[in-house]
């Protein structure tokens, strides 16, 4: 019960102690990103065995990020969180040193706290249904981003493919639902129609780089009587999960371009740390469905590529 | 809500996938024994805030058994478990290829269905005390061990530990709650007496090697008025679980022996492997307090080493 | 110039440390036989270049020969060597702790020393070809074996793999030097013919298993006039190098059988191991071509596999 | 010799083909920089046996560098290297893609090519003392550092430990060979004075963080009549290697502060690749004696970071 350990050695003790030397490090490389993606496991059967709704179930979602807030209440080293679906990515800074930024424990520790608060809220969100065995259970893995593109280019990522893959359930669910199809006709007709495969579908919002166009919108709309842009935001951009302080103006903070000058961990001071700290535990932390692949996001809330605490921002 | 992924290429999606090459592969070495060891996060202050009994709360080793058997119901892979205190150790047997041995999967998955039902089975073992913020959470590694006799010293390794850890603790606090001593001063008593300080208590029970004397036991009782060898079980020996089958004769049977020349996976038949998996999920699994250091306890059940299921026992 | 080092701090010195915290550590796994193969690089124009004779160039396998020779002088740790063609196997003890089982330090020294002398010794194979830069150069590689089995079946891996590519390679060249054929035009006629394609080559020797036939090497006279079997050991069964000391009788020791059962580092006494030391030095290295599949190699050799050096043989 | 490697299948090559699966992969972190070091085996004895000349003996350092000059023209993915007594260190681009970033490659290649070169070499630089065995050789490791100030602190962490390291020794030598000291007698006594010891003495060049003076230049001046500014740059700076093009006048160009936005692997047109790469061959490589500590030397040398070959110099 949590007893003091016995550090000392003993005859017999150390006949077998020699079986430590089995234990391989596993310290994540310095002045890197980590990012810890935690995936549920057999979801889809959870999914039948609790009825959630098709192609997205609000409630499964509030839980995910329910849950998610808790991990990053109880791991405050946690800068920001995204997730879609039954996936749920969490980003350590690069100087963080939580746990000597060890694998094993980053990983584990992630998908033990997101485990127990989901089993431990699921009665909030599906009163009705208890829970029984075998219960839900996510795996994980961390993997490190050298830079702060890098970074960006992996949230993008997971925005993008939340949005491609929502586009064709929806649509998948909407010919089902609505237009008496069933699985294997709705696939086909999609697949024939090549409309709203994901691998060809574009997004929806306006790019910069000219390959998003807002043509297939109307075509969905047309043959499917379903306007994509009114569908809710948490579907087609899934969940951001950060600690909320006074945004700033764009361009009045440079964080993105000289965070990556960074070479090794701040030495703060014990004072400037501990104040840190407080910002950090009285700052809201809020789930939004915000576009995380523009500038903008970044831009406006310098802290988290910072991580610096910003201001508290006044209730009104 | 696990829906179907797509596989397919998007022009907008292909510019951000790159991030996938810096995932790392971790796949474990082949042919060797894997122990996944969990351990509580911050027991000290959980123990404190639900009044953990001390030095051991029968409630919680339960809690800790429950768990660690819905973990091996869900996972048949593992083979055995022991546990002691708030840690667990699962041993996934030498030729199991479960998630093609990736490390971040197995601990994960070990840690999080752990966790999962945990927290579900808290209230079954603290009816009156609800779980709230911070949840208890576990973290764990993998530790790789190429022959059977390292891994059986390994669990030699966590029992002599639970052993040492037990005696010192239960003595300190007998001083405390029948001595009327505060913490510091039970310290110091038994740091100057050494008597049953961790680094020079004995093992009580006879082993051939001629290094443990029931002597301590006697200076115990006599100065402390408590006998050692009446403390149940499952504080003194910890917890074994695993599937019970029927019990062979020891000698009757060379596991242990030959199981080290096993080079690969072996190819079993589709029946022989269905076969082998219905009896698996028909066997009880069982929890016990016994001794895993010596021979007999793996003699007596051969399939512990030899992954083939046993007999199932006819009901008495 | 290998002056002592400095470990003391320096205020400048002390601001650039940090670096060595992106060191990773690379220990191999304890009780496991570690294998560095190293392989040439670019060879087959080195081969062109110097004029290699085809399929076999003696100087050239006597070359790497020596080179192998000299690397196990100079790191007795090494136990025995396989080499064939331009690739060499040496395997370290599964007992062996030489700089901490640390893997970059036991790859590159091997292929360094391997190197160097194979440079050193050039001019003794080829009097009359200086080399000049690009110099030849190889690569390196660990692979960790938890069992007697798995290393063994690693010899014989490389050991089959050496014997169809040179009797398909043996093949291709008699079609070119004495058919008359051209390379493309003998690689067809291998292809139609099916005949010694390494894909349904069978090995010629006689193996228990019944997969071995001789009926090939039968076609290969008839049809090519040469006659396999008198081809040089050299080249059918590659190169073994190993500490020679007196023959075991087959079957008066079991090394193979209970070598698995080490599970630790043995604790030998310093006079042991200073004797050790001394025979191993003593004793001679040889180059042998010697069935490395079938059990008699090893039987009658056991000190390959205990690590035990044996009795030097008395010369005659 | 290099003849085609059999891919196919065959019925006993197939019983042992699963040892492959025991090879772990090992590709280095992508957009990182890897710095590969490699260090003399056992110099101390080497130095004693060919009479090197203490502190520092030019023949060897020459044959150093000549070493790695040849190094960096067999592998031109090597972008600068730095040598010091008897190691030196090699850094590929973060883009760098060769041998598909596998450490075990990268590692074994490098010291490969530097071990035959150095042995190739020997002769030309010690033409009266053949070398015998046991070679010389090198180990080395491969470490990643993720931005352009960890790549800069490394080079400055060896140049430091360069300057410290060759001031004791200088100091250390003279009072033996001019000052008729023992080896004992002269560690005492600079231990004592507590004067050139590598823990406090401070780097004689100006830098702008005001930690170094010329003070103790001065005492060594007094002390032991000699100036240690007068000493060969080759022995108070190591040795930089790197291609030679034009010199960019600095703050024209900004690559160290814009090198680390790069994520990912540039996209090259094949005809640049091949302009590129042509350039690169044409270069010439130098070895100079220059401070890589200062911003001076890479803000006029942006091809180092850039990896962009600069204008090849018109020869006068």
């Amino acid at each position: 019960m949590a007893n003091s350990k016995a550090t000392a050695t003993n005859t017999l003790l150390s006949r077998f102690e020699y079986v430590k030397d089995f234990e391989r490090s596993d310290y994540l490389l310095p002045n890197t990103w980590v990012v810890v993606r935690i995936d549920g496991k057999g979801f889809t059967k959870l999914c039948a065995r609790y009825g959630f709704e098709k192609p997205n179930d609000r409630r499964a979602l509030d839980l995910m990020n329910a849950a998610a807030k808790a991990v990053m209440t109880d791991l405050p080293d946690i800068t920001i969180g995204y997730g879609v679906s039954d996936e749920y990515s969490f980003i350590f800074h690069k100087t963080c040193t939580l746990y000597d930024r060890r694998e094993s424990k980053l990983v584990s520790t992630v998908v033990s706290t997101f485990s127990a608060y989901y089993v431990h809220l699921w009665s909030t969100y599906f009163p009705d249904m208890p829970l029984a065995p075998p219960l839900p259970s996510f795996d994980g893995r961390a993997v490190c981003y050298p830079s702060v593109q890098n970074l960006r280019d992996y949230m993008s990522w997971r925005q993008v493919d939340c949005h491609i893959n929502n586009l064709y359930n929806t649509t998948f669910w909407t010919l089902i639902q609505q237009g008496g199809m069933g699985a294997t006709e709705a696939e086909e007709f999609l697949k024939v129609r090549d409309v709203a495969s994901p691998s060809n579908v574009k997004l929806l919002t306006d790019y910069p780089q000219g390959t998003l166009s807002k043509d297939k919108n109307e075509i969905l709309y047309s043959k499917f009587h379903m306007n994509y842009n009114n569908e809710p935001e948490i579907n087609k951009k899934g969940s951001v999960v950060f600690r909320d302080y006074e945004l700033v103006e764009p361009g009045s903070d440079k964080v993105a371009e000289t965070i990556d000058d960074l070479a090794e961990p701040v030495t703060q001071s014990k004072t400037q740390a501990e104040n840190d700290k407080k910002r950090r535990a009285k700052a809201r932390i809020v789930v939004e469905h915000l576009d995380v692949i523009k500038d903008d996001f970044w831009d406006r809330r310098p802290w988290l590529l910072s991580n610096k605490p910003g201001k508290i921002p006044k209730l009104t």
